[in-house]
């Protein structure tokens, strides 16, 4: 993997808003790996991210897939001057009113991840983060169970057993705040975890807290979601990921998923098939922040692929 | 195709079930070609399809993927004496508590298809019924707009113009009662139909009136689903067949499915996806009902495929 | 809907490319309305698709699903030059090593369906043509059969019977060249078309050919796909869409779509089942050629959604 | 859960058979909790798979699905004589010429997974084994690498480093036969094991070894699928579990499920996109063999879901 940095741009659809940034890049010497647009008519907006190289390759040994033997000689770039760069865009970005996050892969994102008792979604992320599908450091695991304890020990993460009584749920929340910030995290990942985060903690992490709802959004909000769906005689059901508000389930949808079933499957059947679909549907979620694919705005996002 | 009977029962749950069942039809001689049973054990419930052969051929022409040489000689039973096992069958359902449908494919289900300015599915049904895809006789299409005309025409099936005004809203539905008397209607397929049919109309074809929701029911019930779905964000749409109760959009999915969608697609996007999610929803729906593969029990569907 | 310019571009990668075209649509006064790049980083290779708007709308009827009352008032050019555009940019190729199309759509594309006996594919393009979805015109059906004729009347498109036999195949095939000349076809779909094209023939229309075959490519080449899948016991069908070569069944992939399908389907069933994923897959390839969506490199191609 | 038998069966199609099985069930007392049929018209086939109660449950607690409460009183039957019943069912199979199974959920099966480097099947599949979605033993992990080591140890299951090199792979091959003898294992899953079986081994475990194929077969057999699926320019990716025969990947397909990619997926994005198949497809194919879903025939699978 190389250096790379990206830039995230959303503001007032205008004439010309292509050609200023790119001329900008251009005019830094910047090679273009990916670049992406999109416009929303309706409402007037322009997004677009860019991605470049930024410097050489860190040296990993090159993977079973690899061998691009023929990529083009220059698209590893030795030394980009990133905070020029960043200096002279915001200046274009106040004049066309431009909201931006500019982010280099040196920067690894930070990742806690919170569960309760089912781990299926936890030791997804973990084994993905090992094999280095996710590029993030976690460094804490939290949980109000012990169940993940084991699991966290064998991928070498810190575990924190906060307990949360309705009683003291207040306290609980200020040390995973605490957790949080002497951690210096990034992004917190609820990877089925059973408590609601106060008003408070999510307006700490805006579009920063991903969670995981075990049904097809806005179908069957709330708890025992697939207790619900075979209630009301469903054909597919479907799990989907999304950033935190103040809202339960309610966030901006990041990704959905779903999958047949038929009159044969019981609670426990839609359970089980269920549990894939959150698999998936969370990692791709937390893969996606983490490559700085996606953009809120309103209550949705843009994900560019 | 040949010949057949399909026997539907539900009953409440008890041992010997399969056997007395297909015990009196060994009895009786049937060659069984499918049998399939379903068992709600949280209702102890007992659900039963069972189609054989009642008769030869009927000398159509075989088609491109026929010559199925090989078939076992006996397979093309010619006198499966009908009455007779519907006589001794009764005497074992009441014994057993069952209720049952005893059908033969010797009388074609005659439907009527009800449409309003959008084609896509009635276009559809009427090209897969030409096609021997859809079993059936169609007598007739109701509309309360002319759109649906010149298709009517085309396929040679008389065509009922029957506008809906709130005003008069009683008497266009005693007409069309009427006209599904006289056809002697044993299906109404609401092929995007978009007046909601009164309480009374709904009770006289219990579990035989089949509509197309344009949504991933119970998400965006109601007029306008692929606005709703748009403004909520969400990143799959769905179509959704059931049958027709009081309770708007309500009644025993029969069918989902869903389509993968991204922010680059705006409303009229999803519409034009979902079209071809409504006419495939749809078409799977009428044919499984035409099949008698369909149960219905509380507010559900036993489909079997 | 809108008058629109299309761009497509293809060259060798290097930097700047966005800047530079980009830049010049500014200079030109372009409002795009859409923008998409795609590197090939292994072949060193760079595509682009922009689209304009480049005069007021047609002034159809607004559709249902319209009313984009707040899209920014310029969106709606009435005087781009695009001639001017057309030559300023043919420098710019020249020096960049482009291969480009700029297309207009104040020229529909002129579109010549191929049909056999079987009659599922033309009847769903026939139809998506009727109500817009298909943006194109439609001047010739073309068939060794004549099950096609009446619904060739039924949309009011002239109909060719031209029956091919081995001894009169390159005749046949003569005429149907001279049919697509005198109608200035721009596009021949094989809808489910049963002969097999001639490489003078196939040379003639480069990237202008779309079949449906009926499996998902590579599986199954060659006659009776459902047959082979089958008999090998696959779990899904597929269907795929691609451009016609000189290679049966090999030119290059737009689309592809697979169902599930279980050991209760027979040969039969898998045929009734691909009918629906061929529908879908072809009408997807011809709209998205028709949109100018569609950029063949190799043996492949990038379609941008 | 509780203690079940089940029967699987298979033999020439012929009136009576589902009479004759459930008349003799129902004679020894069994409470049928699912039977299934299916018949192959073209090769007079008849296959059958019975579950029925055989002892109380196993009195572990509860899941949070559970919860059961209005099953019918005697479905957790005490004494069901399996011993009898097998000896009764013995004369009535010799009689219609079956092959049959009779297994009890008493023995739980033994298995044995073999994998290389890549360990993202093996993991998904401990995690599964240990919260009981998969209900089995497994005594032992075998390997030609070490990367798996600790992963065993971590769920405390013996590792067998047994490396295979070209020169002594027939020796490498009886020490691992020797272990499967000495843990009697019942089914070899091959996760993502990239050694090939000799015919001996493989005529050892008939229908007995699961391999997961990183391609929707029958496409792309052989080495580097992906790097094959990327050179045709597909649009979808698929993998396949199936039993191992001698031909390489061209064994009884048991599951198979795809992805969908774009232009815009290299050969390492279709990795990464397939390994999430990958899992998946073994995953069910293991668990349905496991709850004896699976009957083979020619080069077939019946599933039973």
């Amino acid at each position: 993997m190389k250096s790379t940095a990206v830039l995230l741009i959303d503001c007032p659809d205008r004439r010309g808003l292509v050609a200023r940034v790119s001329g900008l890049l251009y005019e830094h010497g910047a090679n273009i790996l990916h670049a992406d647009q999109h416009q929303d008519h309706e409402l007037g907006l322009f997004f677009m991210r860019v991605e470049w190289g930024i410097g050489p390759a860190d040296g990993g040994a090159l993977d079973e897939v690899g061998g691009r033997g023929n990529r083009p000689a220059d698209a590893f770039d030795g030394n980009f001057d990133l905070d020029g760069f960043r200096a002279a865009f915001a200046v274009l970005a106040r004049e066309l009113n431009m909201r931006w996050q500019l982010t280099s892969s040196a920067r690894r994102p930070r990742v806690a991840i919170f569960c309760s008792q089912y781990l299926h979604c936890v030791a997804d992320l973990l084994h993905r983060s090992s094999t280095g599908e996710l590029d993030c450091e976690i460094p804490v695991i939290v949980s109000n169970h012990r169940e993940v304890e084991s699991l966290s020990g064998f991928y070498g993460i810190p575990f924190e057993y906060l307990p949360v009584t309705a009683a003291a749920k207040a306290e609980s929340e200020a040390r995973q705040m605490a957790l949080l910030e002497q951690n210096e995290i990034d992004l917190v990942v609820l990877a089925r975890y059973m408590q609601i985060l106060s008003p408070a903690f999510v307006a700490r992490y805006p579009a920063a807290i991903i969670n995981v709802h075990h049904s097809f959004l806005p179908a069957f909000t709330g708890a025992r979601p697939y207790h619900a769906a075979h209630a009301r005689g469903v054909k597919l059901i479907g799990a989907t990921s999304h950033y935190v508000t103040d809202l339960l389930d309610d966030g901006p949808i990041i990704e959905q998923d779903v999958a047949r079933i038929s009159h044969r499957d019981q609670v426990e059947d839609l359970v089980a098939r269920g549990r894939d679909l959150e698999r998936v549907v969370l990692a791709r979620a937390v893969r996606w922040h983490l490559d700085r694919r996606i953009l809120c705005y309103g209550n949705k996002t843009v994900v560019f692929d």
